[in-house]
């Protein structure tokens, strides 16, 4: 029989009556003739609640206890889905991430996947049992429980997909696939049906909270097709996938979204080899990660230097820059909460070397200063203040037609 | 250096605060030189609330989902333990029963442990670590995770005592000790210092729920020394081991008081051989326990037959009463839930016979009328009317001067 891995998110299983929902729609896969696996996340908030009685007792909780709280989670809803396929007449039995084979390193709270043994698994399967798995969490090669980072859970079904040989994996959320851009925010976004994993990479490294980058990037590696849609309707949503090569590439998939970072400014840094290399090892040192780096033309030997990091990690940064400076003997540094990043992201934008021009053209005609630019190959993202962002989404998504309209040949 | 094991309630680590209280002991315990082993129930009604959403979604849960759902709650709280202590500067490390060595047989819900495999906590102890062990839960031979029915973290501890040749089990809980009758219901009762295995045994089963029966038996198998105590003070509290030949033995160690029965009684019984096995074997294949037992003599080939079970299980009871009847040829059979065990325990009482015919008279002193007696040869258990359950308890205290006075030669 052809396998199937649905992963549904935290709102999908959020109460008793949304796992009955659920159930149902496991039913029905088996009874369409699929041997079904199912990844879920634990229920609503739990995670965020678990996470908060950790801090209420420790500052800093110790990483092995943490990860072994915080997969708590997970294993009551998938046991409560279990009851409730079992409920419905059809076996079903539930697993924890060490049961279902799912091996790891031993970085807890960031564990990455070593190795998918789903022995039981597939014994649970040619029995005729729906296999429940909890998402997020794995088993280091020490034998201790280990969690695989914020969103793990897409990571979850799709290497129990790729292990499986699945036909694809699908992941159940509350948006119904993947936007042209936030509909929160530009009301005529389109849902895309299709984007390729580049694409998706990118949107998601731009902030598009849709798949956790680490799945997407573990799909491409396997060839996983991925189906993003919603656990509230039965309309087909998203497929991530290969580029087909029949199909003519779109020239823009969509405009993405980041407004959680914070942008610092090293002033008057001696331009000289080796200075960057310090900087930022510094700052990886913190486990703090980078996103944008900018640096402009030297100076009389000096240069100012700028980088983007999540602004949650700002606090801790600070340390770390005083140092910088004192090391490289530079004037200085600044820091700015207040800006957001806005990307556009399409594959045919490789071939279409004016799409960076439109984009900026765009931003310049609503009077939205760029405050750094950097691209890629199928990406462009500016930096801007943070009151403009919603603005410059709206720009870019009318700019070029991306709610179905022809406005990209004006 | 000697370990110490010690066990700690659901209202012991109910919330964060608690727990914090819990790790300065644990502490304590480690710094006056003990290896320490810590076993936690789940943080206050956690397990409760995990059924009731179980209920939620199916009547009749799937027991091996169910048993995994149950068993998040010590999870829960073991973590966010090992948290405060790692937080105080003094490693620890929470283990599941699994993980823990806890191995038990397949019966979900309700599992015995068949063997008990610390390698892992003793490496732990060597490391110089506290242990810190969900209670309540185990592992199957089929490595399944499974549960030892209600108050199972007791035996968790007492087991893990066993297997570590521990100096005792401290268990810890809301109340202060033994006492010898509920304060609620008599005020003037008295923490017990020391109980026999054998009393505390029939306290138990007569209703006293400080501590679950299996818990008391494999202490006694084993010779573990029980240590019940409060976590809201220091004081010391009652102690449950092996009688002390060069103490005198008290009399009377105490008055328990069972209010969750019903009694069930069958009419006009054929008085033949094997009538009495064909309705318990009936009764005990549905899994109904069944507590006192009483057979009034026949008139003219026919008996009444009474016995007491759980309330809880009287809707499943009718089922089978009726088939029972039919298959006997009884008359019929009615069910009373208004009745109330109430039980007198004490080793000394093997010899002194006019122990039983005192405790009569004290309850036909306040008009209370006796519905059934059961005796053993430390206990003797009466039923009454429930509304004439508290005014039981006590006179009989009163009677047998247990608040210290010297009523008893009155």
């Amino acid at each position: 029989m052809p396998v199937i891995v649905q992963k549904y998110g935290g709102t999908s299983v959020g109460d008793p009556d949304r796992i009955n929902v659920v159930a149902d729609r496991v039913v029905r896969a088996r009874e369409e003739g699929y041997d079904v696996v199912v990844v879920v996340s634990a229920m609503g908030d739990t995670t965020d609640e678990l996470f908060a009685m950790a801090q209420e007792i420790s500052a800093a909780p110790e990483p092995r206890e943490l990860d072994m709280l915080l997969t708590a989670g997970e294993r009551i809803a998938m046991s409560l889905l279990a009851i409730a396929v079992n409920a419905r007449g059809c076996k079903a039995a539930s697993y924890t991430g060490s049961q279902a084979g799912i091996i790891t390193d031993s970085k807890h709270g960031q564990a990455k996947i070593v190795d998918v043994r789903p022995g039981r698994i597939r014994e649970a399967l040619a029995e005729g049992k729906v296999v429940i798995v909890a998402g997020f969490q794995g088993v280091s090669t020490t034998a201790d429980v280990t969690t695989l980072g914020r969103g793990g859970s897409d990571t979850t079904g799709v290497a129990l997909a790729a292990a499986l040989e699945a036909e694809c994996c699908e992941i159940y959320t509350d948006v119904e696939g993947v936007f042209t851009a936030d509909p929160r925010i530009e009301s005529s976004a389109r849902k895309l049906e299709r984007v390729t994993y580049d694409e998706m990479l990118e949107l998601a490294a731009a902030g598009a909270k849709v798949l956790q980058l680490r799945s997407v990037e573990y799909a491409r590696r396997n060839g996983v097709p991925i189906h993003v849609r919603s656990s509230f309707t039965d309309e087909p949503g998203t497929w991530v996938a290969e580029e087909d090569e029949s199909v003519e590439q779109a020239l823009i998939s969509g405009v993405a979204l980041d407004d959680e970072e914070a942008k610092v400014t090293l002033e008057e840094v001696p331009d000289h080899p080796g200075v960057a290399a310090t900087i930022f090892k510094a700052v990886a040192e913190e486990a703090i990660s980078v996103d944008m780096i900018v640096q402009n033309v030297s100076h009389r030997g000096k240069t100012d230097l700028s980088f983007t990091v999540p602004r949650a990690d700002l606090p801790r940064l600070t340390g770390v820059m005083d140092r910088v400076v004192a090391d490289i003997g530079a004037h200085g540094y600044s820091t700015d909460a207040g800006i957001a990043k806005v990307s556009l992201v399409g594959a045919g934008m490789k071939s279409h070397p004016e799409v960076k021009a439109d984009m900026f053209d765009a931003l310049a005609t609503e009077g939205i200063n760029i405050e750094m630019i950097s691209t890629s190959s199928i990406r462009v993202s500016c930096v801007v203040r943070a009151e403009d962002a919603h603005r410059a989404v709206q720009a870019i998504h009318r700019r070029f037609g991306l709610d179905g309209s022809d406005a990209v040949s004006e």
